[in-house]
């Protein structure tokens, strides 16, 4: 009988899970709002309800277990503890939740790790031993490979490159924080940045017919494409910011490469060779043209999914 | 025939070696000047007659080889490639100069990685899977375990985190970037700092009587325990930008323990509590409590001459 594990991915918007083969094909596919269920054991009976869904339609395989990607997930505990961007505050047992509907290895992770092992296992990191992976979502996650293992740090947590400052007392982070790098390079932070230049200048913009709560990194990306000229600036302001910390990062590290990963990643030009080109200008003359910056291989597929299923595999 | 090594610790000031039993006992230890060697084959020459001059107190003994840690050593190619603070430019080819001289194994590393395995083997990082080495001496260097293992990265320059941006367009470092973290908290940037505030305020202080190539740390220490009042300003103001950037490093690794060497360790609640204060001030949440700020067990030892001893035995 072949074998099959589910991959989550629980992010501060949705809940994508996938059941993916062996082989990394992914079987079924659905998707929840995590935003919705404020109450922990809704939203619960929500991802249960659709593992199950989801299983009915993968039937003669063995299932190996679940696999799950949460921001702040503690692989060491299998709970979640203190996520920014979730409803639900203090340490959620998420393991242990679930194992009161499914009888098989849960494992749970970080999100942006599980992505780094999808990215290691199945992309463009493959044999690298020393690498970096950037997911640019509604926040920012990272995951870090030294010497080939994922860097886990001495309580699960390391890894948390979103919330390194970069702007004293800078915008407000859902950490609690203020300036969180991820306030700036993030899909929402790209439209922080956007709303601080469409205040600031008097430029035309299409940007200034959408609501705050209506515009999106994409929107902002097709109108740099058009040379709307505050659109273009909100990627360069992004692409700095990111390239800084990045070179911060590159002097403690020292990785073969950065991979990016997220809706903000296909903007090619304008995020991943900008971001390129700022890190070689801030970086450390001994680390200069040795660090490439690259898209995630695995764009377009759902990494974080495929990586979560690798965790049980 | 019982084993031993020379040690060496090339600083930007001063080349301490020693000769180490493997017991980590120093048979016989001699310096020399770094910076009065503008020309490397001078250099090479006075390591070498004071090498010698060394062995012939350890007869007896048989000899393992030599180790190194110099600022930028590389521990693949044995060479000192672009390093800021030292009077050669470029790569110098040091094991293989050495090599001229000794007929034995020669291995290089950055000096404040040696100064880490000296920490790991025989100070107080015995036992831990992750932590960070900050040593303060004429500027700022760090070794960097993870998993317990030391990090070197893809081309073995991994763990300058003297050389992360503190201030943006801030002071002139070494290296040729503005605002490295090392140019703020080091002997040398604490000393900046004192007479930026000389300059700022108007109290009256002992520091006021000193040129700039005359004051040292020590100096700045010995006025704060007697209430200077600028130059406790200098200490917090040091502890305060250290904290900063420690918190950003723990977000990325979340290590076990942050060890302080050097000479400014000594300044116990003034740098080492100080710095803890503030590191926890400015970090992320789910951090916070966890990280210890120690000063290095072996204050007072020769921990770079062990280290680097270390490396070959």
């Amino acid at each position: 009988m072949k074998n099959i594990a589910v991959g989550i991915d629980i992010g501060g918007t949705n809940t994508v899970m996938g059941v993916v083969t062996e082989d990394a094909k992914i079987l079924a596919e659905a998707s929840i709002s995590t935003q919705q269920y404020v109450e922990l054991a809704d939203y619960i009976s929500a991802l249960a309800t659709n593992i199950k869904t989801l299983l009915s339609k993968a039937e003669g395989y063995n299932l190996k277990g679940i696999g799950i990607g949460a921001p702040n997930g503690n692989f060491y505990t299998g709970t979640i503890e203190k996520a920014p961007n979730l409803p639900w505050k203090g340490v959620v047992r998420l393991s242990d939740e679930l194992k009161r509907h499914f009888d098989c290895k849960i494992v749970v992770t970080n999100d942006a790790k599980a992505a780094t092992i999808g990215e290691m296992v199945y992309g463009g990191a493959k044999g690298m031993k020393n690498f970096v992976m950037i997911t640019l979502g509604t926040g920012l996650g990272s995951g870090v490979v030294v010497n080939g293992s994922l860097v886990y740090g001495s309580d699960g947590f390391a890894g948390e490159f979103g919330h390194v400052t970069a702007v004293e007392n800078g915008r407000m982070c859902g950490c609690g924080r203020k300036g969180c790098l991820e306030t700036y390079a993030s899909a929402t932070g790209i439209k922080r940045t956007a709303f601080e230049l469409l205040a600031r200048y008097n430029d035309a913009s299409k940007m200034r017919d959408i609501p705050f709560s209506e515009l999106t990194s994409k929107d902002i990306y097709t109108f740099a494409t058009q040379g709307d000229k505050l659109a273009l600036k909100a990627f360069d302001f992004t692409a700095d910011i990111l390239g800084r910390k990045l070179a911060d990062l590159c002097t403690v590290l020292s990785p073969e490469a950065v991979f990016i990963f997220g809706g903000l990643a296909n903007a090619k030009e304008l995020i991943i060779d900008a971001t390129k080109n700022y890190m070689e200008k801030y970086m450390m003359p001994v680390y200069k043209g040795k660090v490439k910056v690259l898209p995630s291989a695995l764009l377009g597929t759902n990494i974080a999914v495929l990586g979560a299923s690798a965790l049980v595999m």
